[in-house]
């Protein structure tokens, strides 16, 4: 038995449910679990993710695509269809700060993070011991602010990665790099977004006295800290708090906020829709 | 157009989903949310919450449950359908503690709460003016510990409610009457169960010298404080928070788990099993 | 036996809280508790708050002050007594959303807020019965955005209160009424500032599509939701949460936070120093 | 200059404050920060927490200490001078599960836990490669519920550590072995104490049908679960997640709230006091 996950999206109108749950009985699927939204029932948006069990010997992947495209196309849909079993390949970008380097391959070896990791990115030579002890690729790019020196990174990323995590990497990728690669990248940001974007969020956070402070997993786009919000992390503070305490507040929620992210974006649990996320 | 709620459970098989939103789709029904849990998908148990609209010129409720009976029967399940615009009615028991009573009352007269209140039954004649300017009928009825007069609490209770809170009740009602009444009631406990039941949680909860309190809203059962818990809401205490700090905070608290409870309640997204819930 | 309390606020050095806890020594005081705080031990601002029982029938205000002055002086401080039983008057400012007016209304009652309330000022009607019910006077002023008719305000707000509460209220005060008023105003922001500044902010996070939404209480400054943040509360939201949803939970937040604030504000435990705040 | 940290107890009293701060000005320090608290002001136990900075080459730890024996004796009270720059070294007990031990050593390691590690301990020898990673001794010792081997455990504590740190040690310590290693030890229990003591807690938090689950930091006594709790973290489940889920959701709690007791601990804010915890 194979357990399958289809993410369907389409205009709502009448019956999709209907026709894509007797598309998964017609083939002795049993529905695992379902979560559908919709913008609006009246002309809005409709989305779905179904996970089933299904026979793959009495339906391999092939048939079930084939089975599943005139639905599809009767609603004008697209869709996705994934098999748990095999795993995204996660490539990994990040700069000096290591914490949330360092949190994501335990989890990863702990088998709480179900994907590949194919390599992992930097350009601060340090982390090669920690990288080489999970017997994961480590590749050091020397990319600076002036010189990023994306076509490296690129080649690594187009080749052997599914998507991309910046576990808190400082460089800013162009607009070229994004359309090259073209897949998603998820990035954690130090703030409680749309608060305190760009540089030193911390100390900005300390500048403005806010009571709360937070982490944000986003995806990214070409406009800095805007691309849509994935999961979010708050935690309160107070006066007493200077910006160590913040940074180091701040770096549990990083590696929470991030984490929770790549926990339900492998699980194909995560749709972009405009500017938000659907997280089912 | 009317709003209709489906409530479905059976033992979990193939083929639900995809009968149910037939069933919907036969009738120009269209789902606005549908949410679906199963214990285990080998050999457990189905549950479905579907909220569909529906011209009910063309198919009545009558019609309706002539046509959902037979697949019910396919599956052997048990189910029951609401009308949305069909408001439950609410009656509340409170004793002399009255942050609860207010809040509800507050947020009911504020329109969040889509319910009608047919009674407030007490053991404090002093909250008759404030329910009185919600036109509310109030009844003062003088129970004890050891006169709980619980016949005149069950005849208010059984002909003018569809489900009873308990908005600080203090007297424990007796199995007779969970029998008699046989509807749901929901208490809210001033803890966050399973620490701290019985009386005086707060006293308890500052006695051991807990980090965070808690409140519990439940459905109520024969065994004090044992029902299935519906909603906990919690905060973080220290040191310096005497007994009284954490008796104001928990009010708090009590009024938001109490009202998350019955906002949920209200609009079928409730489901008890065996001794748990499932909050859709 | 009276409880007084003290602030007192200078340029860090050695001694302070020696000296100072000393004369509450020399006068038969007992301290019940003392917070301080530090921007920094070296060259920084030093803040103290102390609370302490004091036998007035030995020692009255007069005296005490009297006594404190040199002391003050020494360290060229800041510094005021206050007496825990004398009352503050708090003003309240409320246009038509009334969830945060109701709020406090009922813990002033209740007991919770130990203060005076000498009015409601409202542009809204509609509040008068409710307040009324509380015996408090009423003023409807009809104020709109192009008539604020401050003088009116103004001239309840100078000579009955000792600080304001904007519990919603919707018209921005003019520097003018601020310099005029000269004493602490407190409002109720419905966002988790500084994301969301302005109108609309549950739209604007619908639209931005954050994973979490929350309220700050801050005092009022001449910019527009600029000024010390004095209080944030914060809850999480997923994509079904639509603009009403935001509401509806926000209305939760803007309660807490605004009460919460209301309740250290006056037990003296807020500071303001330049554009943050200190909450003992 | 040093940084000092004096922990004073004694029964509620007139001028505590006073002597022991004009004490630190005698001896030309700078206060930092001040805790103090009160059980109650009126024949209660009082507790204080001064950091102060310190000339060292005018008054080293001999002398300051002399110079506070009468202090202290005068009011008849309990107290400890640490310096910040003397670091405490923390022994660590840990059974198969590796988080809490994995995310220790990753915090001690970048700096955020200034103590020093003098061995790691387990009854299971997989973790010897991740400990040796950090010059950590490791010693694998056999421990079984049945023949616990305390001794040997004991050899290592008592001669090596100050305090020990059981980061999910499965084995339960004697009356016999706490009574001669007697200095602090805690542990972290992976639910929300006092619910769910002794074993499987999560389990028993699914079965029970919590909606909100927690991880408990406490002093280890010779009842099981019941010492004095530190710190506690809760975050909000809800039917969907299954036991695997609770695990999952509670390692990270548990990492935090061991991390925010230890913390705590080497910084001197904890004080035990009956069976409570004050966490200044």
């Amino acid at each position: 038995m194979q357990t399958v996950i289809l993410l369907f999206q389409c205009a709502d109108q009448k019956g999709i449910v209907a026709e894509v749950s007797d598309f998964i009985f017609r083939h002795d699927g049993n529905i695992i679990t379902a979560d559908q939204y919709s913008t609006d029932p009246e002309n809005g948006h409709f989305f779905l993710r179904v996970e089933f069990y299904i026979d793959e010997t009495l339906h391999d992947k092939k048939s079930l695509e084939a089975g599943l495209t005139p639905v599809a196309g009767h609603f004008n849909a697209d869709w996705k269809m994934y098999y748990k079993h095999e795993r995204l390949r996660m490539g990994i970008l990040v700069s000096k700060p290591d914490h949330c380097l360092v949190d994501l391959l335990y989890r990863w070896r702990s088998g709480e993070l179900d994907v590949d990791i194919p390599f992992v990115i930097s350009n601060y030579e340090g982390h090669r011991n920690i990288v080489k002890q999970y017997n994961i690729p480590f590749y050091f790019i020397a990319a600076t602010k002036d010189d990023r020196r994306e076509d490296e990174t690129l080649k690594h990323a187009s080749r052997d990665s599914d998507f991309l995590i910046l576990a808190r990497y400082m460089l800013i990728l162009s607009g070229d790099f994004l359309d090259k690669y073209g897949k998603d990248i998820i990035n954690i940001h130090h703030s409680f977004l749309p608060s305190f974007k760009g540089a030193a969020p911390y100390r900005q956070a300390f500048e403005r006295g806010v009571k709360v402070i937070g982490a944000t997993a986003h995806f990214v786009t070409e406009t800095l800290d805007e691309g849509a919000i994935i999961s979010q992390i708050v935690e309160g503070v107070s006066h007493k708090d200077g910006v160590d305490d913040l940074e180091r507040k701040g770096k549990n929620m990083e590696k929470q906020a991030l984490s929770h992210a790549v926990y339900n974006y492998i699980d194909y649990r995560i749709i972009k829709y405009r500017n938000k996320t659907i997280v089912f």
